[in-house]
């Protein structure tokens, strides 16, 4: 198998095609920068768009919920899906309102989810997750019982349609407008995180991983 | 017109109600909070989801692209839209894995949208998007021209159908588990901006507006 995705008629980029690309080291290092993706799906014409935790196991990606939740009910039975994960990185302010841009880096996943059903699947799949999340988590918590497991669901969906997008740089101003006395540039954004509060029930001895006092691998940088 | 929206077979949440809201202050508390939302569309039964900047205007929201865009192709000619917005708060971090969970505000609506076909409108909707994003930039900026205006798309929706999803605080264990000696609690997440970057291309004189030092307004604290 080659390491680029074929552009289809779904995952080809209409618009700027130069921001395209269907390299699997790209699309996957769109995916491993973060953890919250918009899944969309299809009920009755109407579509659906829900924000949900994913990670990404080799050439597939995975996301969870209640076995009661609308969208893993209207997906877990192989429904077209659309999964899209943004990370917004700056703001391009131009000297024309029309070459004011973002910069990000946004993938974009077409196919089909199947459940998993079998329960130690499940589980290692679960664990995968909280591992992905949380670094050396797992083993400290409270095992997850039969019910617990019963009442999750978990779906992945195998890679093979894929896109990424990408901005990145400084506007780019009709080449008359640089003589204008216009402040253009770039505001860098990112994702952060605060000191970890105690929900104030801990008992003697109870500490947070200190591993977990960097997040960078969930794309936060520490405040 | 109640504040309240109704909450139809789309809108209501499925689980977890508590954490549902249908008055609009609360939507529209999540919408002005953020500027970039994920837009659901179906092409021939299959969904897409695109990210996007929006923003809000009394009971409507907008939002905008290229003329060629396909995203806006496909909605501006009234089908079924769904727009999502999501903003991540914390991560919440349980003694057992099936409690962790994510501290969010979201909103869900539905709708068609309205392609702004009046040249003059739709420059008066993006002066407004522009001064949203950027209180006092529009005066300083070279004017949008014909071409550009022409070659920009602006679609709006009227919000008559949507619902909030909030959830806040600590994590709820199960009563036993409180008795283990796991770390429990809150690791807050927000935005953040970095020191504005000129393009290398300023005139002199040309200042970023001291008002874009803080984009709070947008949902990000200053680093």
């Amino acid at each position: 198998m080659t390491n680029d995705f074929v552009p289809t008629a779904r995952s080809k980029l209409k618009r700027l095609p130069k921001r395209g690309h269907y390299d699997r080291a790209t699309v996957y290092a769109v995916l491993d920068a973060g953890f919250i993706c918009h899944v969309g799906y299809v009920i009755d014409g109407q579509p659906y768009v829900t924000p949900t935790a994913y990670w990404r196991e080799g050439d597939a990606v995975y996301w969870h919920g209640s076995s009661a939740s609308r969208m893993l009910r209207a997906l877990e039975t192989g429904a077209d899906c659309c999964l899209t994960v943004t990370h917004l990185d700056g703001l391009v302010l131009a000297r024309s309102a029309f070459h004011h841009s973002l910069n990000f880096r946004s993938a974009m996943l077409f196919g089909r989810a199947r459940k998993i059903e079998d329960p130690a699947e499940k589980l290692a799949k679960l664990e995968t997750f909280v591992e992905r999340l949380y670094p050396g988590r797992w083993q400290d918590l409270r095992p997850a019982n039969a019910k617990e497991i019963k009442a999750t669901t978990v779906l992945g969906m195998h890679i093979d349609e894929a896109s990424a997008k990408i901005r990145t740089g400084p506007p780019v101003d009709d080449e008359a407008d640089y003589a204008l006395p216009i402040w253009a540039g770039v505001i860098p954004v990112h994702g952060a995180t605060g000191a970890a509060e105690h929900d104030g029930r801990l008992l003697k001895g109870a500490k947070l991983q200190p591993s977990l006092a960097d997040l960078s691998h969930l794309g936060y940088q520490k405040r």
